[in-house]
Order: C-alpha cells, then structure tokens, then sequence
C-alpha cells in the first residue's frame, strides 16, 4: 500500500479531526479493499442514522489518539 | 470546509461538554455532508432511545478528550 | 441552557460515579431536548437489558473521565 | 442510596478487577433502580452471547479505571 | 472464586495480548458463571461475524490496560 | 501458537497503523480459530457496512495502544 500516514502531528485541532476522520476510513479501506464495494456500500450506511453516529463514534476514538499526539494544541496560539 | 475548531481550550466543563458535542455533530457531518439528507434522519434517531445512547457515548469519547486537554479544568476556580 | 456542571471534582469516588451518570444523562437531553419524548422513551429502554447495559458502557466511559480529574481519589482518606 | 464505593484501591488485580464488575453492575442499577425488573431481566441477557460480550466490555472499560487508579498494582508484590 | 490474576506483569506483548483474552474471557464467566450455559452458547457467537468483532473489541479495551501496566514493554530487548 | 507480536514499536505511524490491523485480527483469531470458518465468515462481514464500521473501531482502539507505544512517533523525522 502507498505511504498515506507520515505522522500524526497536524498544526491546528480541526485538521487534527480531519486526519481522525482518514484514520477512520483507512480502517475500512484496509478491512475492504475493493473501492467498488465500498462504494456501493457508502449511500446505504451515509443514510442510515446508526451507521452515522457508529462512524462518528470512531472518528472520536482516532481523534483521542491525534489529539493526544499533539499534545492537545497546547502550545499552538489562535 | 470553514473553519470550525480553533481550540480545546474552553474555560468551564460545561463548554467543555458543549464542545464535545460539536465534535460529535460533526464526525456526523464530515461522514454525510448533505445537511437535506441529516435532517431528514434526526427525527428518527432522535426518538430512538438505542440511538440516544449512541449519541451519548460519542460525545463521552469527546468529552474524555477536551477535558484531558483542559488538564480536567483543575486549575479553574469556580 | 443553564449551569449544570461548574467541577469534575468531588469529595469521593461514589460521588464521582454519580456525576458521570449525570453527564451521561445530560448526554442524551442535549440530543433530544424534549422531557416529553425522553420520558416516553425512558420506560422502553430501562426494561431492556441491552439498552441498560449500554446506559452502564457510558457511565463506565464517563467515569473514566471524572475519575482522572479528581487523580483516582488517591489522597483521599477513607 | 447507601455508600458503596469508597475508594477505588485494591490489595490486587483480580480484586481490582471484581471492583470493575461491581461497577458495572452498579451502572445498570443506578438506570433501573427497581429489583425486581432487574431480575425479570437478567435470565434473558445471561442467556445471550451478544450480551454478555456487551457486559464482558463495560467490566474491562471499568477495570482501566481501576487499574489506572492502582498504579496497575505495579508496587505489589506477587 | 478461586487465584486467577495475580499480576499484570508480562514479559513480551504477545503474552500481554493472551493475557488481555484471558481477562475478555473473565468477564463473560462472571456474568454467566454457568460453564454448561457459555459452551452452549460458544458455537453460536463463535461464528458469527459480528460477535467475533465484538470480542476482538473487548480483547483491544484489555490490552490498552495490560500494554500501559507493561509500560508497553518499551524495556524490552526483543 | 506461534510467536507473532515480539513488540509494539514501529518506525513510522503507518507500519503502527498496520499492526493495529494485525492485532484486530489476531483478536479474532484466537476468538475463533478455524481458519475455515473465518474464510466463510470474511465474504459476509466484509460486505456488510455496519461489520466494516465495526472493525474499524477495533483497529483505532488499537491503534491508541500501539501509537502511546511509540510515544506518538514525536521523535520521527519526517
């Protein structure tokens, strides 16, 4: 697989929930790889409430991980 | 996407809260963009009690993150 | 909405639990703000098992944070 | 309610890891404080695989908590 | 019940990974202490897909413990 | 079983990313461990959005582990 993750740190929090969310897709890409499949199966979870909050739920969890990488943006003036 | 999270600074656990919720809302949002498509779902979830437990838990992950990188608001007098 | 949450800290771990059902709970009212329909909803969910063992996964969640703000009540003499 | 809990330090792992399951359990009671329904329910999920897997994750949420708070009785001698 | 964790001590992370199978294991058996019960019901969740992921989540949820009690074996010569 | 996992440390957040992967299914493995019956079981789940969504959680539990592990790869020269 192509080299897609070169580090964990982000300048800002919301590009750090942004990288959370690739994280989150990456799980799936590496578990299906088919685009094909998955492509079929996106507008039946996007549309399913459940499926939305279980992905948002995962989000949560590699953000944890992203945030804690950069020391929660401490030091970043805003 | 506009800019919507500069910090997890925020200066009470309440707002703490209430910003977890924005990162819960939101891992929703990024997953399925179309605003149309999510309001036609929140009133089914929304009346779910499975899917108002789910809601709950994410923003508990989130929670757990903006309160570490708060330091858990120990040094906030109140 | 008004101040419900000024502290994560509390003078014992029993009242640390207590909190964390507390944020679990506000969880969920700031999802489905309307006591009408939690209300409906409460008899439903708190006569199924997999729902009340889901309402314990969040409390247990939540008091993971509760329970790092206050350092595991470790100087805490009982 | 009476005290349960006052203190979330144990002599060792497996104490600390039955104080995880108390907790867990206390979770459930503190949602459905009523006996009597509990019990009607227990038989049920005791019986599911899917909910004792559920249940088997809240104790190990929990057990985190309690571990951490024992400095994972790294001071113990065994 | 009799000894059954005594430490969380390990010397590699694989036997820190059995460890945390032992303890997912551990809590199904508190909540159903019934062997003839689990063995009925093991062929059952032990194929189906879904709750194999399920265990996988809870034996993940352990090993974050068992990992940070090891101090992620980081002292180890391997 | 033979020995699979001599250590958590990787060289970049990617190669970690990958044994989070391992792990998840490593869990599973020992959860069930005819292989013949996981090949039956992977066409189902891997077509399934919900059992994808699922296993990717699993891997950002992981990856949580394996990431504090590696103290978030801050010292990698990128």
């Amino acid at each position: 697989m192509e080299q897609w993750l070169l580090s964990l740190r982000t300048d800002t929090p919301q590009e750090g929930f942004e990288l959370a969310i690739q994280l989150s897709q990456r799980g799936v890409v590496y578990t299906q790889p088919s685009e094909e499949i998955r492509n079929r199966l996106r507008p039946l979870y996007s549309k399913n409430a459940d499926s939305l909050i279980a992905a948002s739920q995962i989000i949560a969890i590699n953000f944890q991980t992203v945030a804690a990488a950069n020391d929660y943006w401490k030091n970043t003036t805003t």
